[in-house]
């Protein structure tokens, strides 16, 4: 997702330092960074934010991390946490890549993708967020147990990905080829897909985790 | 598929028992019963043998096996061999179970398993020709490398499928969505994929392979 760039953005975001970090102020420290010591779920890519903040609502006993590196969408996602005065949430505006240096080993518990880049040309295959090397930092940072929550409309980045993880070494469980014709009861959709679910396009789905060693 | 009985179908079947085996006669000795020593292909649930007969005719260099249950399907599968004289081609009558009584350990390069009946009940779960117990059947009789060749148009069993394969450890190429809207110039139709197709239905394909212990 892409959004006008706002010159005043970087400056918004830096006055709530407290939520958000905007370059690295809080590397290897997330865990720290909330008051208590609850689960961690983070958002890779959280566009708006509507999905992370409504589940950051839902569920008070989780703590939830929105990564995105855009900083002129950013700023919307701090807007709707400020609105629902929520703690349990905090914002890092940055590149997946770095994933890593934010996080502990196995310190988190789930990991939502949506709706992420499809990245179609064959030759930016490496930037899809299912390519192993971003699998391998999944992996690094997850839970032994720990899920990734997938979803997306396109077809292609869908099919890459079973491909990717299942080679990687991942299996899948709730697999879903049409998830709005039997939709589970708990679905919280993200603006994106609720634009797409109107137009009648298929949404696919899927959980994932690692096979033990 | 089901066909109407036919009384003579297993004198028929019987009378052609360099080509069939109707009880049992083959066990253990699949390998033996070619004149030489291709790899072998094989086919569980034939249909009305379009597909696998189309590809004895197209690949001289391998030698198949199909493996339909029904006697009143196989006569139409015997007949088609007999028309186009087919000498690579050899005919079980009998349940997927028994795999291991005819096969060898991996003596099989590829498995091909086409619009297999998608037992939709939850109940009926363990007779889909991808849960568990079968696939262990499967890695006994494939060689390391072998493959799995799955094609459906029913939705549910695909993603019961992409589940129950990964679960069990074992990854997928060549995955397609919507078949027939990118469809491989080597994709052979079965009789029943070419009525889907024509009404305009999705096909689901994917290869699958075992991850090395």
């Amino acid at each position: 997702m892409r959004m006008r760039n706002k010159p005043w953005a970087l400056d918004y975001l830096n006055e709530h330092s407290d939520i958000v970090d905007t370059d690295g102020q809080r590397v290897g420290q997330i865990g720290e960074w909330f008051d208590d010591d609850k689960p961690i779920h983070i958002e890779i890519g959280s566009g708006m934010g509507k999905f992370i903040t409504t589940l950051a609502e839902q569920n008070p006993d989780i703590n939830y991390v929105s990564i995105e590196r855009d900083k002129n969408v950013m700023i919307r996602i701090l807007d709707k946490v400020r609105d629902k005065s929520l703690t349990n949430i905090k914002l890092i505006c940055n590149d997946a890549v770095d994933l890593k240096d934010y996080f502990k080993q196995h310190e988190v518990e789930r990991i939502y993708l949506n709706f992420s880049d499809p990245w179609p040309k064959k030759r930016h295959t490496k930037r899809r967020l299912t390519y192993k090397t971003f699998l391998e930092i999944y992996q690094y940072i997850l839970e032994e147990d720990g899920e990734i929550h997938f979803k997306t409309d396109n077809r292609g980045l869908f099919s890459y990905s079973l491909e990717s993880m299942s080679q990687y070494g991942m299996y899948f469980t709730k697999l879903h080829l049409n998830l709005h014709e039997d939709e589970p009861s708990d679905n919280v959709h993200t603006e994106y897909e609720q634009k797409f679910s109107d137009k009648g396009s298929r949404i696919y789905r899927m959980e994932a985790r690692f096979h033990k060693k």
